[in-house]
């Protein structure tokens, strides 16, 4: 049960609250976010949320049957809609683009990377710093200095960055340098991790686990969302499957499964989803279809000379093509009954 | 390599190709379909293919590395269309819908959903006689007197019949009151049915296996052709993962691989492929979007009372919207660069 | 719920208990087998079985929860031990191993592989004279006039036979020449099949699907059974997972959760399942610690020149000290607490 | 390639290899564990060796083909044993056993469990301090103060204890109090972890991850080899497939493959493995027989009462059972031939 408390709560009557959850032996999780206080109460008992709903103190009350309880839309029907500042939005009523390289190589790169971004008006660019890598021995990017580099020539040009977070430690140093954290998908249960990222005032974006079910998708924003940061965005990005003629198995399906079970929006990656360029494109538009509120996808100046991920790179013109074809789609998508 | 032959060659024509193709050490397959004859040579050494080539009688000659041959778009390179007849026709350059329900239940039912066919200008009837159960005591469908029922009354309607057909001995039998014969995801690789259909002239659509691969799907599609049937038609229909948020995984990054494969057509299955009525609209205009050539869906009058599958099966109300849907979405991807 | 009938049970008798069954809105399948008489009733009201026990006739009754109802241990409590003939006895008691080639290939290779069976007391010889083969294009088996011969040498030196039948029409022509028909991974679905051999009195074994789960496959004997037939056996062989080091992932998980499930002997395919020469006697090992009933493997005079799966096949002296391995584990599993 | 240096080489020599190596466009990494010094070289071009090797200050030299380098067997074919001290040793030679909760839960409770390990001569105890959850409010454990009455208890008795470290800031407040760190299924691919792993000198256990290839737990391994850390144990503990009749597919086919790839000792967990009591004890017994050097499993006073996964634990009777058996089994492998 989720109780959504009066911001100006009086402590008697919060604590009268919290003693009556304790007579139904519930036990209450306080949570306070960006935009509200909330007690999530967890219990087994048959509850007449009547008799709770008016005590005093009390905005509002729900009953949430499933694991995952702020992030449910049985609680909140309404979507979520982030707002980056500067116009930039994400959710219900816009389709968001994120493009940008594997990883952050150097400024001429981003510099080349921004104009492509500009010239198409979209206002985020992603890009790694810190990267997650199977080898002890491969690139793992160009760590706070890539980062700040990039913070800076981002916000000369109007741009948004989202860039992945890998450790706790990174949360508070990254932090000013970021529009989005990403949590990777092998990070998607690092616990702690989500659990910092509660208590931070910067959207989070949580990709799904390499082998991820939709409800550990949800789990694991609930963590972040419970830690006090409501600003979430769920990613899908393919899971792993017996099937090798794609890198992982982009599963669109979970994109109308979670745009019924959650508020938050999401976002496919079909980059790593599909992880072949040639069909890159078509997924991406397939994912609009499917109900996403953005597309999320690696671009790079020269695909075939990335220090990483080159072989599901677009270049400029496949990019360029791409993003008239999604607005189109979208557009569509809009005018379905 | 495929080495397509004049019609009219000679014996002695033949012979001397043969014997060619003995002396490197390769092992010739002989292919007589509906359309062309060709010999299917397969062997390891490098061959010049224009000192073969060259020999008289041969109209075309083709080096294919992919396991699967016949089917390749590496050897031929402009899509299949089929013609079901009376303007029905399967592949590029047309959206194909098949609707209806599971199984066929009684005559009754059949007159309901093909009205409704025809009220929305859908050509293609699916509807299963035999059922695969996995249960040897749930209901195995109306068998050959249904068939007969319900290709009568298709024919009165001008509408086409797609059902399963799940045994060697039921082909012929089958034969007359089928317009495609289905093979299902139980029989993908039931190579004996598959033997069967290839000395079949009617077109053939194989779904893929529960956990089949893209490559595994293919080459049960070589089986047929290799048999001696052209006439094919490729359905994904949803693969075992370990997510249970879907009955299955709807792989669409399937779609756009088998479509730069493989000349045949591709169908989606959305209905069985997640498997949960209110996302198999959501799935279908992805599908479309992913590439494919049409949508094969479950509908009946009441789903909630269908015989089996009920759970993913459309109304006719959601089925009509659908219809609409699909069109403007696939009118669109005609317009796209 | 399964009632046993009394062998001579009355018409009257048999129509008074269907007629009790009818009341109850269940739905009677009957089934005869080699060994018993049964109704299995199928249907949701809750029953008082003690009230239809006392009806004449009837020799036992009993509840089954479980999808499959007459192989359910629930039912049958004692294990099911089938007895193929001159002392070769499969299920509890007894280590079954069973050795041979993938694909039977000549006189000369069956005669080496029987000498080397004899020689190390094998009772029984695996070896296909039907071969499934994802490509239409592999070598398919010496079919029909292979087996003759397989059974004719198997005869003389007092070898049984376990070779696959891939379709309905194979049943009654191999019926005289095999001890035990194999159903391969890829037809454990294929209920045409499994309704044929539910006709026979020849023992069946039946392999898990490629991507078969423990329940589909005790579904499938199951049908065996209802069909008429008891004598069956199960083989767990691996399935498809994302893990690409092994060929297949054997999952020994099957094993204690089969006997524990089902009175049906289990029998463990340790080079099908690891599908890697160097690992298959140690998955054969664990096999049997796992509370496998036996292995089948492949073995082959000459395994790097095998028709096919030499990669997975143990020549002869890698299968001896195998087998003498396996007595030594299976004389310690049964002294184990 | 890897190149073992001289522990007293001189900065001029080392120096010259380096530039040898620079030469031949490899790119080396220095590695200094607690046994030796090493330098990985990575690169495209073809190398003799042998005129590498005759530089002066290098002790060994050798080829590695695998991703991974230090962890394979290819280098160094003698199985690396671990002392914990105190008489306990993991690796060849010995059967390892660790037994205890899932989490601990309070001073009574490991006293219990204590004794009865002390019972039957098991030295190492499981329980987790810092529990991984997938839901925000369950039970995370009772953390550091937790962690230290259990290494003071544990030391009385002459316990070896391991335990999940979750995150790099922990690494160093647990380090005292910890005679294995554990790396749990969500963890193996947090490289950040892993590096500071590296740094410590005491055993590291990774469990595989949850849907981690053979190959991913290798290079896991080789983060924390090439961060300075050799006292490495792999944990095989189930992996993530279609199949729901176990919680976990253990995937014994692990202990052979990563014997024969690695250097490292080889553990299952048979209790996250299958998932299910009354199973567990078979499939501790196969993974011993499939080649492990122990097994790390569940057990608990009182397993129904447990705090959590009490679902798959064992019971002080059915430990003492399973420990007697699973000596005798180890015995038997040692004889085998």
């Amino acid at each position: 049960m989720i109780i959504q408390l009066d911001p100006h709560i009086t402590a008697a009557n919060k604590a009268a609250i919290e003693a009556r959850i304790q007579e139904l032996k519930y036990k209450a999780t306080e949570v306070k976010t960006q935009r509200a206080h909330y007690l999530v109460a967890i219990g087994k008992a048959d509850v007449d949320l009547r008799a709770i709903g008016q005590l005093p103190g009390i905005l509002d009350i729900h009953r949430v049957s499933d694991d995952y309880k702020l992030v449910s839309r049985k609680w909140r029907v309404r979507p979520t809609v982030l707002d980056l500042g500067d116009g930039v939005r994400i959710g219900e009523g816009s389709l968001t683009l994120a493009a940008g390289p594997c990883s952050i190589e150097s400024e001429k790169q981003m510099e080349l990377i921004m104009q492509h971004l500009v010239d198409n008006d979209v206002r985020i660019m992603r890009g790694g710093v810190f990267k997650p890598r199977s080898s002890p021995y491969a690139f793992r990017g160009l760590g706070m200095e890539g980062l700040k580099d990039f913070h800076r020539m981002a916000r000369e040009r109007g741009i948004k960055i989202v860039t992945e977070v890998m450790q706790v430690s990174q949360v508070e140093e990254m932090h000013d340098y970021v529009d989005v954290f990403q949590v990777g998908a092998r990070n998607t249960q690092n616990f702690n991790l989500l659990d910092a990222l509660g208590g931070v005032d910067k959207p989070v974006m949580i990709k799904r686990g390499i082998s991820g079910t939709i409800e550990e998708l949800l789990s694991s924003a609930e963590y972040v969302f419970s830690g006090g940061n409501e600003k979430l965005i769920l990613c899908e990005r393919g899971i792993r499957t017996f099937e090798t003629a794609s890198r992982n198995t982009l599963d669109l399906n979970a994109v109308p499964i979670l745009k019924e079970k959650t508020h938050l929006p999401v976002i496919v990656d079909p980059s790593h989803g599909i992880g072949i360029r040639e069909y890159v494109p078509t997924m991406a538009l397939a994912g609009v279809m499917a109900g996403a509120d953005g597309i999320i996808y690696e671009a790079h100046e020269k695909p075939e000379e990335a220090a990483s991920d080159g072989a599901q790179t677009l270049n400029f013109a496949e990019s360029e093509r791409l993003i008239r074809n999604l607005r189109k789609v979208y557009a569509l998508r809009q005018e379905l009954e």
